[in-house]
């Protein structure tokens, strides 16, 4: 390989300061070091992570910074030590790491995983503690262990799944946040039964991979709540059975949902972001087993409360990140889901090029807008 | 039988305002209607919900009425159609019914039972929505369905579990709330497994019964939190290994218990009704997998509050009702275990009688003091 061991430069989009627009400038990406990858990326999506820590709202966001965690790409080349990928493979960069070996991981009971927190928190790669990102020797911060928004990054080997290299690139980019983040939250948090009620708070992104979820699980009825009503055509493609606007309705959207469902639904889904709403949710379930799931991402500071009867009287809450998906292992099996059956082309409104990246965020905010995929190569 | 079809006049406790002593009267027990059981109260503990209903700020109290919900008895007749128990069986009354009808009963998914909570509610049977208690002609009300400050009560059949004659009614009537509360909230609500490490907010009846049963599920550490170290001595006996008292620390007191604890517990359990106790139980939870089962009972209006964070990074938060129990179902069995294993005698500190009460339930406010049982009928 030409590149290999070499600094490579090549086009990110740089936010070097919360809130101002982000910049396309000519990168230094380091060789990656020891337990490291260099990847290629040919494919990213945007998501509402990468405009919160934008935003500046986010306390733990550093800038500058290279964002963008939902990607898919080559392996250019790796590090000393790296087995499990080799240059050419086909990979979706995870955000939520899987070593295999931390006390989390080797658990059974959770998705996440320790190893390379504390590096991937503050920006920088666990080997040297720095950066493989500069601008004429100035480092700029790695983002969720990702920085998808640049043509190469560099990720730790734990934070990288190989796929089928079959797979389309420009689709399964989605496969590595929100898509999953919605089916897992069902499949694998809440288990949703078949003939369950399940109630999805917010039906972007993440609430409409919730009701492929719940439908995929046999829901009986999927009640998909959000305050754009011109969001409910398109929900019935992924099963959602009947559509709440709260904006008509004087009672508490909880009280509606109780009243329309015989005492409440069985799971319920908060895929918003909004602490009100997380209560709603979990008081809209059923008296005596009801689950709500937190699925959302509330900002910095924001609580969530409610009766603790609610909870007494058999309610559960919890919450779940990349729904509860082990990152490694099964992202490669979620693309091979992909290619037989399970949705994901249908999420993309919008192909754009990496040029566009303001653009291409300006539009998240639109209703219509589910997922941008960016051809960074273009 | 002499009394059977005639209405008793009995001593009973009468609460007549609340937060003002109870008063021993004469009361007029009607006789049972259909599907409804008289029933000889010999034995009866106080508990600390019968102390928060006389003290008005249970919105839901009702006066004047005949507290107490923790008995043991013999039934001294039934109404039409009961079946399932008759004079001279040996029971305990049952304030969390089990009609094996409803749609919570035949869930499967829960020990709450819908049946006759909208007569239980409001202080009177289902059949009439009338009580069975007068004082020359006056209506006193009954108490979650139960009433057991009374040396005859009236309760509907499916309140009422039949027992092993075998058992001392005087030690039994325990079973009638809060060991098992404690010990079904760790069995049935947490489901702890062998090797955990777990948390036990409040050392009195119920937090010492979570012990005894988090022990019996082969807990590694059981962690006790009381701000009383007195109580720590007699904590042992019930399994705790460790004891915690928030006072003696700077740092909030689930910072405390995650850095004994190597990142936090597997299980945790409220058992005071302290709403920002119920917070540090969340929160001393480990990441990923930690589980926090609220049994205390905070006062009304209260409400719980976190970060959602907490949850999303897997921390469930659930709460308990009777532990759990399917009354009629399963009390008779933990009268069994009684009689082979589990403890119930340790829990009884004082021994009085009904003209006592209003001493017994100044004894509750004293560390010293578990469950102090009643001798109906000295």
């Amino acid at each position: 390989m030409a590149t290999q061991g070499q600094v490579i430069t090549c086009k990110a989009a740089v936010a070097w300061e919360p809130n101002k627009p982000l910049v396309i400038e000519d990168v230094q990406v380091a060789p990656p070091q020891a337990g490291e990858v260099r990847v290629k990326v040919l494919y990213t999506a945007l998501c509402h992570t990468d405009a919160y820590t934008w935003s500046g709202k986010d306390p733990e966001g550093l800038f500058p910074c290279v964002l963008g965690h939902e990607a898919a790409g080559i392996v250019e080349s790796v590090g000393e030590g790296v087995t499990e990928v080799k240059a050419g493979d086909h990979v979706i960069p995870c955000y939520q790491a899987e070593c295999r070996e931390c006390k989390f991981c080797k658990s059974g009971k959770t998705n996440l995983c320790g190893k390379v927190r504390a590096a991937t928190g503050v920006g920088v790669m666990m080997n040297d503690r720095k950066s493989r990102f500069s601008i004429n020797g100035k480092p700029i911060y790695h983002f969720m262990g990702t920085s998808t928004f640049s043509q190469y990054t560099v990720v730790h080997d734990v934070s990288v799944a190989k796929i089928d290299p079959v797979a389309p690139l420009e689709k399964v980019c989605l496969l590595g946040c929100g898509v999953p983040t919605g089916l897992g939250a069902v499949w694998n948090t809440a288990k949703v039964e078949p003939g369950s009620i399940v109630a999805v708070f917010g039906l972007g992104t993440v609430g409409l991979a919730v009701a492929e979820g719940a439908k995929a699980a046999g829901a009986s009825r999927i009640i998909g709540i959000d305050i754009d009503s011109k969001k409910f055509d398109r929900a019935k493609i992924f099963g959602v059975t009947e559509f709440i606007n709260p904006k008509e309705h004087e009672k508490p959207i909880q009280q509606v949902i109780v009243d329309l469902t015989d005492g409440g639904v069985d799971y319920s889904f908060e895929c918003i972001g909004n602490v009100s709403v997380m209560r709603a949710a979990l008081e809209c379930c059923h008296k005596g087993w009801g689950t709500s799931v937190i699925v959302g991402v509330a900002a910095s500071g924001q609580e969530i409360s409610t009766r603790p009867f609610q909870l007494v009287t058999g309610r559960v809450w919890k919450g779940t990140a990349f729904g509860g998906f082990k990152s490694r292992s099964q992202v490669p099996s979620l693309v091979d889901k992909y290619l037989k059956e399970i949705k994901v082309d249908e999420y993309i409104t919008h192909n754009m090029t990496l040029a566009d990246i303001n653009k291409a965020f300006d539009l998240m905010h639109d209703g219509d807008c589910l997922r941008v995929v960016l051809n960074m190569f273009v």
